[in-house]
């Protein structure tokens, strides 16, 4: 017996000298999933850690600055520095590097909006990625489309997504989901980051969502002349986007077959924009964000929103589909700003549907389920 | 006379001491037009050198690199770094920073594939811009679609740019241009660099060139085990993707309306498609290259590709249009290339339209005069 224990002592104590720090480490690092075509850094292992790479031969110091934490890389002997960050939860992270104080893209990645910047981006896999993973279903069209806005006197764009057979089946109209993105962030957003597409492809294949379109436009739109705080997105998309969309497409213009949802900001924004117009929209959704953001005090239905969820009733009559979806990771406020928006729901005696995304924080795939939920819930 | 002498040489002396190089430097630099939204550089001044700005407290040495040339850029007491380079020809141009000898994407710009790598771009303005504007006419779309190649057992990805009145007017068909990149770009070249729905949009809105379609896909395409050398476009685009396209969209499908162009490897590439396919396409246009590159060499039409230019009569009746288009600034082997081409299809008495861009090097400024001319030629 003390044998075997000083057996162990000495085997432990061998091990804890071999591998100081990265004995912690599991190597099977892969590179990203959205890397650029053949660059093998960085990478990502079962952990969920993040492997960058970078040559930097003349360099002092090199981070990896990614979940608000800054990791020193290590200079190899051919000025190759390379390193790694803590687990990461699973979904999409921003990230960059830092390279002697200069923050910069990572030339590894391909480049996302996101945190009011094109910059690096990376997938730590998912273990429930399948539903909006590129498959061999019918793909609908990602379509870019400029437009000239007279409220804003500037060009702006948006994205349409058309399901698959829209070409083909030219008398069909259908129903159109208006989709937003969030704070620091554009109307690329929903496409790349968020895979809105595959996962409206996927659920059309399998039957689970009906064909519709998806209109995702930039949530930031202001007068000229006017503060960037005093924002005419809702005029925009009211008076300018969704007559142009009815127009240009082949929809069904009736607020039964019309939606409505957003992240963060444009779950805010969203709402506000529902609850002012219920002749335009039969269906909510908000993902990680409610309109008494940030706020998390209990709300008054005769004064929230002027009063707009007073009458439990009429708002229950008003939407087919009211959707309020949460990581269960995600940080404060956006836990309790939620939850004093469904008190006050339950006081009103509103109905509408809960979703929380285990284990996921304010990203990406938190809002990729939550769209994955609620697409099944319209039309 | 002596005191004049005196007072202009102690003027020229005072002078050059003060501004010792940065009296050359016309200081009306403005951000430029592909900047992230809100970021102040880089900039570009009247002579078309291009400044960048970025702060690096801790760095040795940082270089703006651009045109194959490294410009050193000096620290200020804050640790910002700026500089400038030499005036660039009028047009896009791909470069990138070296921060103690890593080389980055400048995080004041968009990004674009290019060089093989996405990285940072610019525009130099040029004269006649106004032909790819963003103006206040009819816009058509440019739409993403995912497919998948049983002949490489890959996803691939083309843009399919639709012109304005074809999701309204259901029934009309519509010819088709397919339009190819160069080497170490990729399908997203011509939308982003090349503007080619712009130039379409303005084109058809001035009445000058026939609604269209135009499907620009990846030129690399390559079989599972094969080398990279081995490629397989051809019959991808021949077997793959003009079917997909013809079935998903209203198409004319007969070769009266089909037209294939592609700039440098491209030009080559499809050259080739359309001499291998007559009854395919009855439009070719070579942009920047032929399918003699990288040979200068005095072209044999009894050998050249086969024999395909031998019977000129015989070309002159396959073809409705035959375009070549050169920027008179591009660097060897380019303008030796497409002399020697010429000198066979003239020898050959083969008809051919060729259109020179002035003062342009081998890159999108050219391609896109040349589409603009090529366009107008078509259907």
């Amino acid at each position: 017996m003390k044998k075997q224990l000083l057996f162990f002592c000495i085997t432990a104590w061998a091990l804890s000298v071999s591998f100081p720090s990265y004995a912690q480490v599991v190597e099977d690092f892969k590179p990203s999933s959205v890397n650029q075509t053949g660059k093998k850094y960085p990478q990502v292992n079962s952990e969920g850690r993040v492997r960058v790479q970078i040559a930097a031969p003349e360099a002092k110091k090199v981070q990896l600055d990614i979940g608000a934490v800054k990791y020193d890389l290590k200079k190899d002997e051919k000025g190759v520095w390379t390193g790694e960050s803590a687990p990461q939860q699973e979904g999409f992270h921003y990230y960059q590097l830092n390279i002697d104080g200069a923050s910069v893209p990572d030339p590894g990645t391909v480049y996302f909006y996101g945190a009011g910047r094109w910059g690096s981006g990376i997938e730590i896999p998912a273990h429930d990625a399948d539903f909006y993973a590129l498959k061999d279903v019918p793909h609908g069209l990602l379509s870019e489309l400029n437009y000239y806005s007279k409220i804003t006197q500037t060009w702006r764009r948006c994205f349409v997504y058309t399901p698959a057979g829209y070409e083909a089946n030219a008398s069909k109209r259908y129903p159109v989901l208006y989709l937003q993105h969030g704070s620091f962030e554009d109307e690329t957003g929903w496409g790349n980051q968020g895979k809105a597409n595959l996962i409206l492809d996927n659920l059309i294949a399998a039957g689970k969502a009906k064909p519709m379109l998806i209109v995702m436009d930039n949530g930031y739109a202001t007068k000229p002349g006017n503060s960037p705080f005093q924002s005419s997105f809702e005029d925009v998309l009211m008076q300018e986007v969704i007559p142009m969309i009815d127009a240009k497409f082949r929809t069904l213009s009736d607020r039964e077959n019309r939606a409505i949802a957003g992240l963060s900001m444009g779950a805010n924004q969203t709402m506000q924009i529902a609850m002012n117009h219920p002749e335009a929209f039969a269906y909510y959704g908000g993902f990680s964000g409610t309109s008494n953001y940030p706020s998390t005090e209990t709300l008054d239905a005769n004064i929230f929103l002027n009063g707009k969820f007073k009458d439990g009733k009429a708002v229950n009559k008003q939407f087919k589909a009211f959707f309020l979806g949460l990581g269960t990771a995600e940080p404060n406020p956006f836990p309790g700003v939620v939850k004093a928006f469904r008190d006050m729901m339950d006081k009103q005696g509103i109905k509408y549907t809960y979703y929380e995304s285990p284990e996921t924080a304010h990203e990406w795939l938190t809002w990729r389920r939550a769209l994955y939920q609620y697409a099944q819930l319209l039309f």
